[in-house]
């Protein structure tokens, strides 16, 4: 199998999107925090093009983008799936995948912004939840995305789950109101009820106020 | 196999991606262009959500988006791989999949728009080209991004090997110094030049006239 090292920040969602997927399989692995004011010759040699975080390294080599790490996680070990094995259930899941790590950004913008940008991103956000509510295969029916396991569409809307509502809080913008969206409410609460889930989950009063000190640096430095 | 129908317009480089794909498999398909200023029944009903082209309908099911197209033509017809076997490569494969899908964006900036955003469209380009030229695995030792045969990469980055050009005459912007960038230009000729695609690009002139309808539009429309 190798050594598996994840080069993360806390508390990213992008680093939890992987650190779910390797709980999921039951993979361990060594989490080393990586500061991204001032940036390691191991993160900028291991993701030369993006130097972002989360970067996965298994073996000696580097995989970068939390949604491509994802995707070798489920080829490397294939126990407990993340994707359905039929081809088009897979493609469907992959649509959404995508549309989740695209149109999730949507809810930085609340986060890092003020003023007319902020409202832009709240109307990107609202715009993205009502797609999800209305047309995700399964929500409503099941417990989540792709049926009663958690899957690889669940953990790329992880953000939603539980970092919008800090966000919410951080912001003192309102994105997704109470009744609205009943078919996403109720998978948000299957998602962090899941035991696997539930014990990698940051701590919301500490992501409150690592939050609130980056907004005020986004603030800032305008 | 079951009948394959691809919803497309013509001259899209997104809808080219997919009838390479096809073409390189030998899997027989019906296309069936798309007015995207009048969008069919057909399109509505088979991406609701993006309402956009390409489209792969296989068997009645549909699928969308490009990228999520060709990696379910990879699963579903196995033959002629497009994406290396073993998973650290098909890994980084991906990546620059993802990059040369996101980052190719910035050259439809440099066609849709004019003054600033132009510019910044030119910027964003100069970059892409910048880190492919000198990051990309296997650019300038062998004839494609993943080896002596076209792969997924290739695929994702035909609007780089033919569309930029055109759009660099339409536009009279030009994006890439002759000579600047050694690697890509030898890659563009080698991709270029392989039978399957040369059989299935569109005609410089057509496209020229195509683009030029398109931009007065775009630049109309402001």
């Amino acid at each position: 199998m190798g050594d598996v090292k994840l080069l993360g920040t806390w508390p990213s969602p992008f680093s939890y999107r992987v650190i779910w997927a390797l709980k999921l399989k039951g993979i361990p692995y060594e989490y080393i925090e990586q500061d991204l004011l001032n940036k390691s010759p191991l993160l900028l040699q291991s993701n030369p093009v993006h130097k972002k975080i989360p970067v996965l390294i298994h073996g000696g080599k580097p995989i970068a983008e939390s949604i491509i790490i994802l995707q070798y996680i489920e080829e490397k070990w294939p126990q407990n799936p993340l994707l359905p094995s039929d081809p088009h259930e897979k493609a469907v899941a992959r649509f959404w995948v995508k549309f989740a790590d695209e149109k999730s950004l949507s809810i930085w913008k609340v986060f890092r912004f003020s003023g007319e940008e902020q409202e832009k991103g709240l109307k990107e956000s609202l715009e993205m939840l009502e797609i999800i509510e209305e047309h995700a295969p399964g929500l409503g029916q099941k417990k989540f995305f792709g049926g009663d396991k958690i899957g690889m569409v669940d953990l790329a809307l992880g953000l939603v789950a539980h970092w919008m509502g800090a966000i919410e809080e951080v912001t003192g913008v309102q994105i997704m109101e109470a009744g609205k969206f009943p078919r996403l409410e109720a998978w948000m609460k299957n998602f962090k009820e899941d035991p696997v889930i539930k014990e990698n989950l940051p701590e919301l009063k500490d992501m409150l106020a690592a939050l609130k000190r980056r907004r005020e640096i986004h603030l800032a430095s305008k």
